[in-house]
């Protein structure tokens, strides 16, 4: 019998999509977001994210940043779009075991982080998982973005620079739990110097930056010497870590961008990396980061 | 500690939506869907449903079927509002010894929900949970509904009849794998007999027509011999068995309702259980069904 331990996410859902009705209109599966074209003035977007207990957070940690980190994983998926979160749904599936307190703190946390971004809870629901299972907690949440400010990951052209936001590595130290979304950098770049493409790093730039240059049919030429790295964290760790919820974006050589960025940004890094080049070409995307693995 | 093991999930609920900033416009937390006013022509409705192995469905049941109620569940509840489904998201949070035609035979289930209710799929994930734990399937939907066809759990009025469709009882025998959401009844019945309240039986008459009349500031009168009984089912089975999924609705005497349903709906039943009364009147909303618990 064939298990799910013996297949990748990205074969299975490749195989599983090919199963039923899909509707979707502008974007590869990979995307950080669905987008939906319902014919109003802004595109739809739509998002699902799920916590487990034992993988994203523990019984111990503090349920006020996991509440806020549930939400705000999902506020950047949102940014990497070019769009902006409105509305969420929770579903949260506990063993009765799990204290009152936990869940009213996950809550609170939700609600810093709906304050903080401007979206609103509508609804979901609770219920239990069997004595022993681990709690999963999974949101739902609808968005929306400008039709020309929305970007894919697939829009990034040979030459373009490769750009990301801010410091890489370290999440499992305790930036995985306590990290801001780019919402309000996503959405000046996307006013101001449109990105290519763009996506956040949720995996680490080794595993991302392939899936983005992938999708926009390119290959990539990355700069390790430029990777910022967060305090105590080498070039390994910057790669690999993942959660580290950065914007990493591509763009044609302009001007102005790094002097306008630091005057609107001053106390975050915009650091280019690395440049988008013909595919098959540059790094390889076949076993370049397999030394890491 | 308190645990949620001490506390119903309608308090928990209760509680819970006092800590976050909710953006809820013309529902009680307790309807079917969330329904959100975007200026557009229509109303959209947001829904999200769990299912959880060991509760919902077990290892041994046939997936296509499991996939068919994952979404048949959340098209009844787009349904009891009036309104219709549009797209799906759908979070996979399984053991990896799950097999992978478990999960494919899900997803083609899906698809034939999907395809028979004029839905798609836009997007999910899937993740792992530790082995040993109970797998967790969360869908999330968007749908519409025009705005005269909005039917609400509170527009109920004293006076008003309780009609159910269908025949109750028996769903652990099998019908709650196997049933077919009343999505052409109910748009049916918002066109040409707009019901003043309306829901679907997910947890039995016995708990969910009180919960009608509260959300409706009455109390209710039931015909219990007028119960419309499924094959091998007794009144109390009826009442309390749940997951009929069939629409309970309440509607002023009306001339024709049943002579026209009859006519387009002649192999499934209609039935009028009772009234609805004056809050605190009529059958106790406090123990009134206590003696079947």
């Amino acid at each position: 019998m064939k298990t799910l331990e013996g297949i990748g996410e990205d074969e299975l859902i490749a195989r599983l999509v090919e199963l039923v009705p899909t509707g979707i209109k502008d974007e590869g599966p990979g995307d950080d977001c669905a987008v939906v074209d319902d014919g109003g003035e802004d595109l739809v977007l739509l998002k699902t994210d799920a916590l487990v207990e034992g993988v994203h957070f523990i019984r111990e940690s503090d349920s006020l940043k996991v509440g806020w980190k549930a939400v705000a994983r999902v506020v950047s998926d949102f940014a990497a779009m070019g769009g902006f979160p409105e509305r969420f749904l929770v579903t949260l599936a506990l063993p009765g075991s799990i204290s009152l307190e936990w869940v009213e703190n996950f809550y609170r946390g939700m609600g810093t982080c709906f304050e903080r971004y401007g979206a609103v809870l509508v609804g979901g629901e609770t219920c239990r998982v069997p004595s022993g299972s681990a709690a999963v907690i999974s949101l739902a949440a609808t968005g929306r973005v400008e039709r020309g400010s929305v970007v894919m990951r697939s829009g990034g052209n040979v030459g373009d620079a490769i750009w990301v936001t801010g410091e890489l590595g370290g999440s499992l130290a305790g930036k995985h739990l306590d990290f801001t979304p780019r919402l309000e950098q996503a959405r000046w770049l996307v006013e101001h110097f449109k990105p290519t493409a763009m996506m956040d790093l949720s995996d680490g730039v080794a595993r991302d930056l392939p899936r983005l240059a992938i999708a926009s049919s390119c290959g990539f030429q990355l700069d390790q010497a430029a990777i910022p790295l967060s305090e105590n964290c080498d070039v390994k760790q910057a790669l690999q870590d993942g959660e580290d919820f950065e914007l990493l974006f591509t763009l044609p050589e302009v001007h102005g961008l790094e002097d306008e960025w630091q005057q609107k940004f001053p106390e975050l890094k915009l650091t280019k990396i690395g440049i988008l080049v013909e595919k098959g070409a540059g790094d390889s995307l076949a076993g370049g980061w397999d030394h890491f693995g």
